[in-house]
């Protein structure tokens, strides 16, 4: 493969820059047609985007077509599905790993990408539906011989944010009665609060950790073990783990089962793999987890065309840098018009934001362009009786991704005034993404909207396992597919590290001055003490 | 009072726009000194403010002074607290309201500084006692004879983000057995999800609607109706109305009980009125939600001091402005190092973004400078392990607010390593706000901190109902301040009819192709009807 280029150094992006000046204003009397809403229409997998309101013409398209040729987008995804060493940083010391979360839903053909990867995950799935069955058929119990009812995850970043992002979601779905607990935070509140209201003779806990050596979940995984042993229960009965195959929490006597997770698997794009297999086949049973793999391994797929208008991911991918490199929008809201979808924005802003939050590209120069911007949002109806106001009339343009279903999940939706609650939900999207675009003059300057707002809707006919696997597996391919056009690795997080170190030598204050009173740490870290000292949190 | 003057009319302007170009840069060698940590600190009503990790100096502070001198915030906050018509645009026909929501805790004096408002609140936190007195005493329970144990708030916006904060940044202190669900988003499947798993006849339901005719508050009493007539229990016996004197919803003979809302306090500044109030009481007991009345009330008078040395709201008011409006930093991240504060920052979205999301100012004229910015966050250390790497390593610069607390709710920490959780996770905290401001130099660019990153810290001693009412007020005054600086009106939210007009028009369609299987919208609404038909809504 040629080497990677920067954006600003593709043919496209001048002529994109040049486009800019002159994009469509989305406000314009009779602009947004009836046959544009219709045209402007992709499909991937089960989910439908319609970008009509976005402020593209088939000029601008044309030329994010060549944006995405040019830059080969589509090759560097095959060669990443394939297992090129693509978490790297030319000529610099980094991780150098593959990058095969796809790998882990290439499990439906005779013929995966690579071969190996697809191996390892079928091998866990196995020992996965192994470990639900001796569970379904009371074979595994607890001491007393009754079943497991919960189970308490304790991970953190994306060993909980993907996973508890898919668990809100699914609920609806759930076996009767198993729930899931989340524990992450070192807050020390965060676990105690959860370890009190539970019955843990009856609670499994899954600890989730690549390296077994997390501050949080080594942490939190001792905080829980002091609550089992002080109501007489035995950790190693109840606790189970995933891990690095060889990492020093891939220990049999300590744990009931160990899943393993694998180098090659960055932790935000983890969800698929055991760290969220273990957990979602507890809670929705073996079936549904392999229709989450289902749906991703479908958009997997799907993200491999080379024709934008055939490309959801690859498309959302592009209007994406075209709303922040050409038309300057710092940030993007996501607002899935579905309760189900509470956690999935969270669980976006570590998969986007940690992949593509850099400045440095793949050869460890700087780059001269924006890369990957603030995400952030709720779900609607309750963001349009919180921050909607700002993005309809506030001085900043909030570029939209509205996310909806056509079919809620549960039964039991009434009618009141003709219409049922999911009708006054879809109502509400489709009523949002027109109002941003068009706006309205009002000779009330504080009832003018001025419109041309860009935004996009993303559709499937009801969330379900298989549609939330293809939503999981779209939104993972685009961030890979922006990270390509930005030439930016998207899979390591050196930018976290800093603070490791910073916390570790406040900890050995911290740790110090309760041994010795006299402790004072100005002389080998005048700052942190300082600062230690100016919040109250020394001891003299 | 004199005219409000516009942010770039005031003298101190373009003195901060001068300043502004050659602010101090945070990551110099030996700008950061144990004696600026010490001396950048600012304290309110328990909460401390460290700002040394803000790109100011003395030269900077004492325009920053003269800018909310010239803008008379003080005088404004005094007049607003009075009770003058502060939610208006001059000329212009809009809402023209007093806006008295500090009324709601100024109970703990004889001369409040409005008298009839104060009044308003003390007689219905006196009905407020008597009904939770009632609980507590067992001479209301349902028709079987036992106490109520949990309780659905259903409201949205400001019926729902405050209360939902507050509730779960008191969840500790909550008496035994009593919880708190919330059903808000229109979408059936957040109140199906809730309704199905309840006792229902140990539950009391609070309906909380200020006009009584909210679409999804209305729509979700009526589910949550239904849920109840299905097991044979009669609403009437369950069901508690907050809502406005002389409402649709104030109907004894609909509701149990009614509390009032009064047309002084808008929704997201309501979280101190009966909307949280009915609520808290039930959750926590009367005298757990008069201590967060406590706890505001003394923020409420803290925010008068004209020194911004010694007023921590404003000087966070112009901090923001500085970064946002001098430094030109879009965003806004409010990151809480406190699991209980785990909806604080959704709270704020609303608070903040809809009071100042606005292009107008308080004369009908489009300002021409930035106003609200975008706020988002997540709590630490969780944020760590998500979208950190943007923030420190990203192209676009985040100012963020970090706010902790030295101790922890719950009992049961335990030392890990020689220290706690709660240590580590104090430690973290401290450990970032440095990372940030100084940077880290290093060969490998990937490897590169950039520093000058500003932030600050807000601490208290713990996180109790009457920290937590200082904080919640701390940030209502700062952004009350924010908008008398902007001058917009931070009451209104024009910004939110357009939608609900459309969506209107959309239902309208939804309707009439029920009942009609040939209806056609087109005619009367060609975008609404194509868009409908295009995302495949249309019966035909």
């Amino acid at each position: 493969m040629a080497p990677y280029t920067n954006l600003d150094k593709q043919p496209a992006f001048t002529q994109l820059q040049s486009l800019a000046t002159t994009a469509p204003d989305l406000s314009t009397p009779d602009f947004l047609t009836a046959l544009r809403l219709q045209e402007y229409h992709a499909h991937s997998a089960g989910f439908d985007l319609f970008f009509a309101t976005q402020r593209l013409d088939e000029t601008i398209l044309a030329s994010l077509q060549e944006l995405a040729d040019q830059s080969k987008v589509i090759e560097q995804f095959l060669a990443l599905k394939k297992g090129a060493v693509m978490n790297r940083i030319e000529g610099w010391d980094c991780e150098n790993r593959k990058v095969l979360h796809t790998a882990c839903r290439d499990i439906f053909s005779k013929n995966p990408h690579n071969p190996e990867a697809s191996k390892q995950a079928k091998a866990e799935l196995k020992k996965l539906a192994a470990f639900l069955m001796e569970l379904d058929q009371g074979t595994l119990t607890n001491d007393q011989g009754s079943p497991f009812t919960d189970m308490i995850q304790i991970g953190i970043g994306g060993s909980d944010l993907g996973p508890r992002a898919l668990y809100h979601a699914m609920a609806a779905y759930g076996r009767g009665g198993r729930k899931i607990h989340f524990i992450s935070n070192v807050d020390p509140d965060d676990g105690l609060a959860i370890l009190s209201r539970l019955d843990l003779s009856r609670t499994l806990v899954n600890v989730v950790s690549k390296s077994g050596t997390t501050l949080e979940t080594l942490t939190n995984e001792e905080l829980a073990k002091a609550a089992y042993l002080k109501k007489g229960l035995d950790p190693a009965r109840h606790f189970v783990a995933v891990t690095g195959q060889g990492s020093p929490m891939d220990d049999p006597h300590k744990y009931l089962r160990s899943f393993y997770m694998f180098d090659y698997i960055g932790g935000r794009y983890s969800a698929t793999s055991m760290v969220g297999g273990v957990m979602l086949g507890f809670a929705l049973g073996d079936e549904n987890f392999r229709e989450i793999l289902r749906g991703a391994h479908d958009m997997d797929q799907a993200a491999e065309e080379p024709n934008i208008r055939n490309n959801v991911p690859l498309l959302m991918a592009l209007t994406g840098i075209w709303n922040h490199n050409f038309l300057g929008h710092e940030t993007l809201a996501v607002l899935p018009y579905s309760q189900g979808l509470i956690r999935f924005t969270a669980h976006l802003q570590q998969c986007d934001m940690e992949s593509n939050g850099k400045s440095c590209n793949r050869q460890g120069e700087f780059v001269s362009y924006q890369t990957g911007p603030v995400l952030w949002g709720e779900p609607g109806t309750n963001g349009q009786h919180a921050f909607y106001q700002l993005i309809h009339q506030g001085t900043a343009i909030i570029p939209v991704e509205f996310i909806g279903f056509r079919t809620n999940q549960y039964d039991g939706d009434i009618t009141i005034k003709k219409t049922t609650s999911q009708e006054k939900l879809t109502a509400n999207l489709l009523a949002q993404s027109l109002a941003l675009a068009s706006g309205q003059h009002s000779a009330n300057p504080n009832r003018f909207f001025g419109g041309n707002r860009p935004n996009s809707i993303l559709m499937a006919d009801r969330l379900t396992p298989y549609s939330m696997g293809a939503l999981l597996a779209l939104y993972e391919a685009k961030i890979v597919f922006q990270g390509f056009l930005w030439n930016v690795n998207s899979f390591d997080q050196e930018g976290v590290q800093l603070g490791k170190i910073l916390a570790t030598r406040l900890l050995d204050h911290m740790a110090a001055q309760k041994e010795d009173e006299s402790y004072d740490g100005s002389s080998t870290d005048a700052l942190g003490w300082a600062l230690m000292k100016a919040t109250g949190l020394t001891k003299k």
